[in-house]
C-alpha cells in the first residue's frame, strides 16, 4: 500500500476522462505516473518494506505466463496487462483507480523502486513519460554516431530530448514553431528545425537514423519518413484519432521503417529510473493543486505546459 | 553487347508505357528481367567473354561513390541509379531503352552472370521478381522457424512463396479468392488463408514475423500488420497509387514494423541468381511473342498470368 506524494498528468488520463478512446467506466480515477511512500505491505511481500519510496507506472498486473510476460515485456502480454487506472481488476467486478488519489494497492512485481534522494515531483513523468521514449531507445539501440529527431515537444518529446542525448546520439527536434528553439536547445537538443520551412526541411532529409515521433495528431507520415537515411526508423508513440495516410514508396525508395512502441516493461522501467538517477535525468514539471486539474487539461491541449503537470498529493 | 533472347514483363513496363507514374519520355522501350548471349565485349571488360549467357535487371548504372553504392547497395544510390529503361543516360540527351529488343549494351559492372544450363525463359523474371524479394527477405534474415505471409500472387509474390519456403520459412499465403489455394499449395506454401474469411483472419492474429505484400493496390495496412505477431515486419513491394492508412496503434501494440524494400544491389543480384541455381528456382512463366504484349498487358491487369509474361525474343 502507497501513500501517494505525486502523480504526472498525462494525456492518456485526458482521453479517458473525455472517454474519447471509448470505454471509460465512470467514475474514473485517473494517473499512472505515481510516487509515493511504502505505508503498509503484505505479509508475503519481499522486495519492499514500510517507509520506502516507491513508484507505479502504467501497469499493475498482467498474465505473467505469456511469451511477452516471460520475456519481462508486460506491456505487451498477450491476454492484456491490466492497466492502472479504467481496466477491469482481475478477478473483481471493479475497475482499477489510479493515482489521482491518497493511496494505491499494488502487488509488489508491479511497484518500482526509487531512490529516495531526487525530487520526487520530477521523478512522477518518468513512469510514463519516461518509459515510453527510454525503451524504444534502447530497443534500437540508439547512442553515439546517431542521429536522432524528435517529433513533439511535449511530455514525451522532451523526454526523448534529455535521454537521447544522454545516450550520445546527435538530437535533432522538429516543430512546427520556430520559438521552441531556445526550449530545445535547453533541454539538450543539439539542432532544431522548423518543419514548415521548407528548405530547412531539404537539408534534414534523407539524415536520420531515428525519429521518435511523439505526436498524438494526424500528421503526415510521409513527411517525417522522407528525413529518415537509408534503413532509418521511424518509431510512433503517440495515437492519433484518424489514421494518418503512407505512401509506400516513402519507405520503399531508402528501406525505411516506421515501427510503434508501447511503454516499456517492469524491469525495463526499473533500469531507466536507476539510470536516470544515474545521469541526473529528470522530467521538467509545474507542480499542481489537485483542484487545479480541469485547468491543467485545458492548457495541455493548446500545449502549455513546460512539460508535465504534476499533482501534489498533499493538496488533495 | 547482349543479344537479348528473353525479357519479363513486369508491372511497371505497364505503368511506364502508360506513363501512369508519370515522365515517360516516348518512345519507351520497356523491360528489366533481361537474359540474352554476349555478342561483343569493349577492349576493357574483364569480366564477361563473348559466348557467355548474361542478365539485366533493374539498374545499368549509379554514381558509384555514395555510402550506398560503395556499400553495393546501388539501388539507393544517393544521386540516383539508371534505369534500365526510361531513365536519362548519363552523359547523354537520351533516355535509356529497355529488353524489349533486339540487343543492348551495358557496362560489364550491371551486368549479371548466368549460368546455361538452365530453362533461360523462366531466369529473366528473376532479375526482377526475383531480386525484389530475396532481398528483404535476406536482409530480415528469415529461415527456419519463421512464419512468412505473402500477400498477392502475382509476379512478385509467386518467387516470395518460393523463396522464403526454399529458406526453410513455413509460409502462408494470404489472398481474398479462395480458388488460388492449390496455386499456393503448388507453388511451396504450406498454409492458406482466405482473407475475407472473418474467422480465418482471427486465427492467424498476431502470428507471422514477417509479411511481404506485393500489392500494389489500395490495401488496408492495418488488417495485414494486425497479423503480425510482437516485433514483426511488414515489408512493402509494391507502390499503390493512393496512399493508404495506417493506424498507429496496430504498429504500438506489438511492437510491429512496417518497412519498405527495392529490388537489390549487383551483388546481391548474382548471389540470387546463383542461389536459385543451386536449389532449381525458377519463375514460373508463360512465353509470348512480343506481338502479343498488348494482350498480355490486359490479362497481367486482371492477373490472368501464371506468374509471369516472358517475351520470346526471336519473335521480334
Amino acid at each position: 500500500m502507497i501513500e501517494i506524494l505525486f502523480c504526472g498528468v498525462c494525456h492518456s488520463d485526458l482521453h479517458t476522462v473525455r472517454s474519447e478512446w471509448g470505454g471509460a467506466t465512470y467514475p474514473v480515477v485517473p494517473g499512472h505516473e505515481i510516487v509515493g511512500r511504502i505505508v503498509k505491505v503484505g505479509n508475503l511481500v519481499e522486495k519492499f518494506s514500510v517507509g520506502e519510496t516507491a513508484g507505479v507506472g502504467c501497469m499493475v498486473d498482467s498474465c505473467r505466463s505469456c511469451p511477452s510476460c516471460e520475456e519481462g515485456l508486460e506491456q505487451y502480454c498477450e491476454v492484456g496487462f491490466t492497466g492502472t487506472y479504467n481496466s477491469p481488476e482481475p478477478g473483481l467486478n471493479t475497475p482499477t483507480y489510479g493515482g489521482y488519489s491518497n493511496q494505491i494497492v499494488v502487488k509488489e512485481d508491479f511497484v518500482l523502486k526509487i531512490r529516495e534522494d531526487q525530487d520526487l515531483a520530477r521523478i512522477a513523468p518518468l513512469l510514463c513519460a519516461g518509459i515510453t521514449t527510454y525503451s524504444p531507445l534502447r530497443h534500437w539501440k540508439v547512442g553515439a554516431g546517431h542521429k536522432v529527431a524528435v517529433v513533439g515537444l511535449g511530455g514525451l518529446g522532451h523526454m526523448a530530448v534529455k535521454l537521447a542525448a544522454s545516450m550520445g546520439a546527435e538530437v535533432t527536434v522538429l516543430s512546427t514553431s520556430p520559438e521552441k528553439e531556445t526550449d530545445a536547445t535547453d533541454l539538450g537538443a543539439h539542432k532544431f528545425v522548423v518543419t514548415k520551412d521548407p528548405q530547412a526541411l531539404e537539408e534534414v532529409k534523407n539524415t536520420f537514423d531515428f525519429i521518435i515521433n511523439t505526436v498524438s495528431a494526424k500528421v503526415s507520415l510521409d513527411m517525417y519518413a522522407s528525413l529518415l537515411r537509408r534503413d532509418g526508423t521511424m518509431i510512433l508513440l503517440g495515437v492519433p484519432p484518424e489514421a494518418p495516410e503512407l505512401q509506400a514508396a516513402t519507405l520503399i525508395f531508402g528501406r525505411r521503417r516506421i515501427a510503434g512502441s508501447l511503454i516499456g516493461g517492469i524491469a525495463e522501467t526499473q533500469e531507466m529510473l536507476d539510470y536516470c538517477a544515474e545521469h541526473d535525468i529528470l522530467s521538467d514539471v509545474e507542480v499542481i493543486p489537485v483542484n487545479y486539474i480541469n485547468e491543467a487539461y485545458e492548457r495541455m491541449l493548446e500545449g502549455d505546459v513546460k512539460y508535465r503537470f504534476v499533482i501534489d498529493m498533499a493538496s488533495l
